[in-house]
């Protein structure tokens, strides 16, 4: 920590900050400069309330230095987290890409099977599905709930897909870690420290959402409350900030994936469907979040996404996601990546499916 | 809600969009203008899933004109909603501006009850004070939890105020719920679904604060969970958005102050602390919520800003609090509203107040 | 400048950083904290490309302190700026409240004697009206040019009104410095740095706007530009700023009064007509800005908004421009300020005033 | 254009409007719901205010459909642009990518002609480099000047590369317009329109940068401006938006680069340099930018990026630029694009390249 005084600054109000500062068990080192006197401080900073000396008679400014995070850091650990599922061959944070398909909310179990048969041949290891939906409005579809958890456990035996689903209480959560094999926190929830601390407790590995205005600093943070709890296996998502602009329904941030790696061992995956809201701007920015380096893709897929229930107008066809999938393939070498090959389900049925209207 | 066809649509292309929604037992209404034809949708839009349409051939744009609130709607209730807390002169949507004042967070018995003589003293009827703190470190005071609830009711009891505090999870509801007058929700968990609907059973009203990055329609549709459940008593909180700006913490959009009162019914109090981050900046904004026509403030107050363990930067000292204090009662009769007078407390201590250093 | 080093850094790597700076003829002070290694820089830091050491090996972040405003600064000259008009009452950054008023654009001699003989009576000192607009669109109304500016002096000699009126290049800037008694500097020009640069070789004060995404330093070294040619003459103007809210059409940021007033001696003024966007928001925020501590409003008023070529929505009816006057004066004395009586203008014609339509 | 009436709305309300609407020459279609009555315009809107309407006595809401925007519309030209260049192989829009590198500005003979070699080497088409330069301090370096456009003519000449430099105002302009291949806007003049018009009379073709808080309708409306004065070669550039985002300098909106190829005819190339402004993200964005779509990259190469007058810390290495190259070659195809095999300079020089650090 840094304390910058004003040029005008007198001794005495330099000395009050010193005293101060010592008084907290630290150490101070003034430093004298051609205009004004900067006071650098060593020790534990974190017993200071970052703020409490600016407003001290002739400080200019303070300035934090120490990050806050801990076990998030690559500091902390230099290797990438690698999150493993016992049985499964997929993984996350390691050579192979993960990719995650399915619809928004389970809706039925035909269309669950349906979309799963999909996007099971079209290689997706990880099935997506909402049980428990965040809806902004009381009146829309909340979710099938246990229903639908039981319909993705079916899912997961029928096809080998391991299943994610997204939990937003602690009773959602105590269900969703007994019946998937990865628990997904929302954007709205990730600073519901509550929540946090109990995905902390549970078995299963966590995806967490990046918030709508989350800065990397606070989504990190949001990881280390997980973390501090027990849970190291947390992979972390992209799926777009809120900003002025209004082409899409939110702004893709792909520079985070770099500056989580640079700063955390944590896998970071991207959430083009929700980071476009879009259907025609989906596949172009799943193939550059690939190019840029994300551990994985999260898309929605939906048998008939004019029929959908909640964010139909953001799902893929699932013509549209195998040829995602080609492209995915081809770019993942140049990024020093592999794609495990499509699985092949215990008996696949063969749906009808919908085709995608021409562009 | 309208459809709005591309120049080249064609006629069968038209019909398309027509049939899909006669097939929902909506009604279409086609008018072709000199470029496009435009198809305007009545009967109950709900039943569509807004954008489905928006992928369907030849259709260029979908509008939607039906706002989703119903509760909360002043089209439903004409009359803005006054909270009454029944022994208390205190309101909050009458006439009458709510003034809560007090620390971030509740430190000691010796500390909330020196703050709650000053704001008292200086004209606060509520009394707010963090038992539960949602902090963005996991490693950061997290608050005193059950025992500052109890030192909260003492507060009540020896100066008469209204309490009100923050619930960050269904836990601390209840004890909330069951301890003070009034559920404060944080920014952070404003769109907490299971929350919200938690509130909405309380029987103490509740103070909706606005998420860092909540448009007012989301605000409402927050109220309305709450409302759906039960509970009519809620009243909203601007406390600053986040935008690009870095001169302060947050940006307190105060026009959401004349948005609100013209769309909805509830009242809207403004939060300059948290919506500016600094101290220097809370009196001017404070001036200017009372201006734009806020229903009340809700100021951070300490006896030691610069020994507070949360968000000291942001604190008044109990003098800066007074001085605003009289700028209020000067500016509220510009605005057709009233003041009630400083509360006597059974039996007011005397503490000596830290003062604030010069500017 | 303080360079924080890497837990990991080695000697060499400090070292070298050492060198580098000493190099460019600075000097450095390394400082050892318990888990790493910070370097301050004293001199004239300003020879460093600030982040040019960021790179180097080793190096965890380089903090900037010395802030690049000079001239605007207000620890270069303590006293508020005021700016005078030889031969009128009227100032801005003084005692006086400055407020300017007038249509967004100057679309016929009539419309622009109607309104100037309307805000006028109200009480404002500055006519507003533009002669170029830049508009978003090449096909939309973009000004009378020369032919307003003649409106604008007959205005000035009939009402003894001052004139203010935006200048948008060179050529308009020219005619502006002759006709008018301001330069108006529009929110798109603001680092349209050629215009400051010769805004700062004209003789009449500047109304510089803060751009839609400018930081309080932008704004502040924007006005730097047009002093460092010569012209002290710069207050600032709040206009709102681009965020993801769509309640507005812009957000006005009332922050940034006390900021600028805290950092700069430069005057400012809010314009709470483009920072809203809508007319029933204009007067409340109108009233925050005062209340804030703006050392003046700019603000739209049209004879008849709803027939107006440009920005209709947002002027203000004659009488509730008048209305908002009475409120004015009623809340200037508690921030410390006085309102100069309504002129009264050689003659006065006395067109009929169109009414504001019921709330 | 639709007027949305409010439900508690009177005949005689809507009998207004749509006197008011037709007075204009339009024609009105009024349509009733079980809640309200909308009416919907035809004919020329234009001729509207947009928003005139909206504070009538009983219109809830003014939708406007139709975009303003003519030349640039997909709709009036489906076919893509291709900028050609007399004499040149390279274009911009086609299915060669159009990469563009140099350092950010022309600091000397010597360092534009090492810089030049480095990415003429790589592969580059187009040197960027500046010579007059927009810096927010007016005690910045300010560029070169006319100095610096020989030193591109002679890049030109002996390494085969077309010139693309910015221009910052009319005089500048003309002189780029002499001196260069491709003007250069820059995002502070994006909505400049002043220069627009300028440009828009200008021989060579432009590069229009993307405002930091332009809308797609307003970069696309800004490219209407240049298009309206005859120029009509045109490409777009994505260079990051302001948020609230801190671990970049800008956010760079990858998907205005599909939102843009549905709209328009025009390119639309991506400068991950500006975009993230730290050079160990321009890479990833770089290829993110290839990826999902775009015409063509501009990236900012320094032989020594670490004594660079400008933009260092986000300049690449040359051989940082060189890998970046073998990257972009392994992506184009998958995106359907194809990389001109770089350049034969007449007699190329062999200087001594820089090496980056180790990561």
């Amino acid at each position: 920590m840094f304390i910058v005084m004003q040029p005008a600054a007198t001794a005495a109000q330099i000395q009050a900050v010193c005293d101060r500062v010592t008084a907290l068990g630290l150490r101070t080192h003034a430093i004298s400069g051609d205009l004004r006197t900067a006071i650098a401080i060593t020790g534990n900073p974190g017993v200071i309330e970052p703020t409490a000396l600016e407003e001290m008679p002739g400080v200019a400014e303070v300035l934090v230095v120490t990050k806050p995070y801990k076990l998030v850091s690559r500091e902390m650990k230099p290797d990438t987290t690698v999150i493993r599922f016992p049985g499964y061959a997929a993984t996350i944070g390691g050579r192979d890409l993960a990719i995650m398909a399915g619809p928004c909310g389970i809706e039925s179990r035909e269309q669950a099977m349906e979309a799963a048969a999909a996007v099971s041949a079209a290689g997706a290891h990880f099935f997506r599905g909402g049980a428990f939906k965040p809806r902004t409005s009381p009146y829309s579809f909340q979710g099938m709930g246990l229903e639908a958890l039981k319909i993705l456990a079916e899912v997961r035996e029928r096809f080998g897909m391991l299943i994610i689903t997204e939990a937003v209480d602690e009773h959602s959560l105590e269900l969703v870690d007994e019946y998937a094999d990865m628990i997904q926190l929302g954007a709205r929830n990730m600073q519901n420290f509550a929540l946090l601390r109990r995905a902390g407790k549970a078995r299963k590995p966590v995806l967490l959402k990046r918030g709508l205005s989350a800065t990397l600093e606070e989504l990190l943070m949001a990881a280390e409350y997980i973390m501090s709890e027990g849970n190291y296996n947390v992979a972390l998502c992209e799926r777009g900030i809120r900003t002025f602009t209004d082409h899409t329904r939110n702004t893709l941030d792909l520079s985070i994936v770099p500056a989580v790696q640079r700063l955390s061992h944590l896998p970071i995956l991207a959430d083009p469907s929700h980071g476009t809201g879009k259907r025609n701007k989906v596949t172009p920015l799943a193939r550059a979040s690939v190019a840029v380096g994300a551990d994985g893709l999260i898309i929605e897929v939906h048998p008939r996404p004019e029929e959908a229930l909640s964010d139909g107008m953001q799902s893929l066809y699932p013509q549209q996601f195998t040829d995602l999938m080609d492209e995915v393939r081809q770019l993942a070498p140049i990024v020093g990546r592999t794609v495990l090959p499509a699985l092949v389900p215990a008996a696949r049925p063969e749906p009808a499916m919908a085709q995608a209207p021409g562009r």
